[in-house]
């Protein structure tokens, strides 16, 4: 419920694919995940089309208001991959080569396979710092606070290892599920209770259907591993009480 | 790459377990999938926090500035399930019960069942206007030109139908895919040259693994079957000329 964390970030997905609901964004949560392992919490997301002022706007907003931006998408050779030039406009830097992206690209690919599409992917905005692709070559780049990494889900997971020592976050979040055998209507009054005692955790509630079953997956999270151990007593005691069976999920 | 579709949207996911990336969400492939069919462009999706203030000022911005807002999430039984009250507090209407909405569930469970919890369900804006749910009762709603929906999938989905009544949109926005054994940087300048000559239709490259083989898929899309039409001849002609191989996906 509350937003104690120090670190947080926005994630945003620049592409009409997932747009026009062609594609399903994978990444979101990919990068989620990882960013709570280091302590960043995600406060937002937004999914954008490929329109450099649209680009230009939402990125100056979110670097603002958050201490990171990861993007995700528009990276590539084609003509719909507008994210470097639209990151130079927002930082007001020039759009030009990089040298240390060049050579890399150059000697990734084998000689005459450099072409000009691909020498598309070596123009970044002036200055930006390179995120190494070891899967594909064609290097993600940060400007201050802003993180470009590309759409394919593939490429995007091997190249977050690459950024652990540019990001400064806080403790870990940590979360703790306990799944039951049971309708959200019977939980609400007793888990909103443990909720009101325990203002700084974040408590979810959501339900499944697994098996043709229906239960609810209820999620403690925070920094504090002693206080999702205080919350779970609480709910593990009113589930006893209420005679609610826990399930393996 | 412009936006000259007459009806837009925006998709607002509510809920922490997404930002969290506890939850994949696919609610935004599956509404903007329906929009497309109906002629409704989405234009912006956001992810949001369970935080009262944020649900209010997002949805006070993008009710503006769009022709519709789906909103997805957080009207369950549940403590976390808060969007029925923000909602309200954006468009200042009383929170209250919605009596058509009571009638429904009170019909809906069995004598006794439908306890506190449930009936927090029926809490709605006054003046909202009921989106019926053949799935498990417990009803969306709309306030004016902003639409809320449930965070579970296969209920979300069930609900769509009810919705096309109260949508207005424009011809539905056609796409054609043509799928390549090529990767992108061998297609981006002939594929650039297509776009300039067809400013008014959104072709976009997507690359793909398949069966461990990399390819690229182009996506045209417009309300225009004709101009549709146009690019794929344009495009097919300089695949032939390149010696591209087309693929079935």
């Amino acid at each position: 419920m509350n937003q104690n964390t120090k670190f947080n970030a926005a994630i945003l997905i620049i592409g009409n694919e997932i747009l026009s609901g062609r594609t399903q964004d994978t990444n979101t949560s990919t990068i989620a995940q990882w960013l709570n392992l280091i302590g960043v919490k995600v406060n937002e997301v937004r999914v954008i089309p490929d329109i450099e002022n649209t680009i230009v706007e939402t990125v100056n907003h979110l670097r603002k208001v958050n201490n990171y931006v990861f993007t995700t998408g528009g990276i590539g050779p084609t003509h719909d991959d507008i994210t470097a030039q639209s990151i130079s406009k927002a930082f007001n830097l020039v759009y030009e080569i990089h040298k240390e992206a060049f050579k890399i690209l150059e000697a990734y690919y084998k000689v005459g396979e450099f072409n000009e599409g691909r020498q598309k992917m070596v123009w970044m905005p002036r200055k930006a710092n390179l995120i190494l692709n070891p899967t594909s070559g064609a290097p993600g780049f940060n400007v201050e606070n802003v993180f470009c990494l590309p759409g394919v889900p593939s490429i995007l997971k091997s190249m977050l290892g690459g950024l652990k020592n540019k990001i400064v976050g806080g403790d870990p979040i940590l979360s703790h599920t306990i799944s039951l055998k049971t309708v959200e209507s019977e939980i609400a009054s007793s888990l909103a209770k443990v909720q009101s005692k325990n203002k700084d955790v974040e408590i979810g509630s959501y339900p499944f259907f697994q098996a043709g079953k229906l239960g609810v997956s209820i999620v403690i999270r925070s920094e504090n591993q002693l206080k999702i151990n205080k919350c779970n007593i609480e709910i593990l005691e009113f589930i006893k009480n209420q005679k609610i069976e826990i399930v393996i999920r």
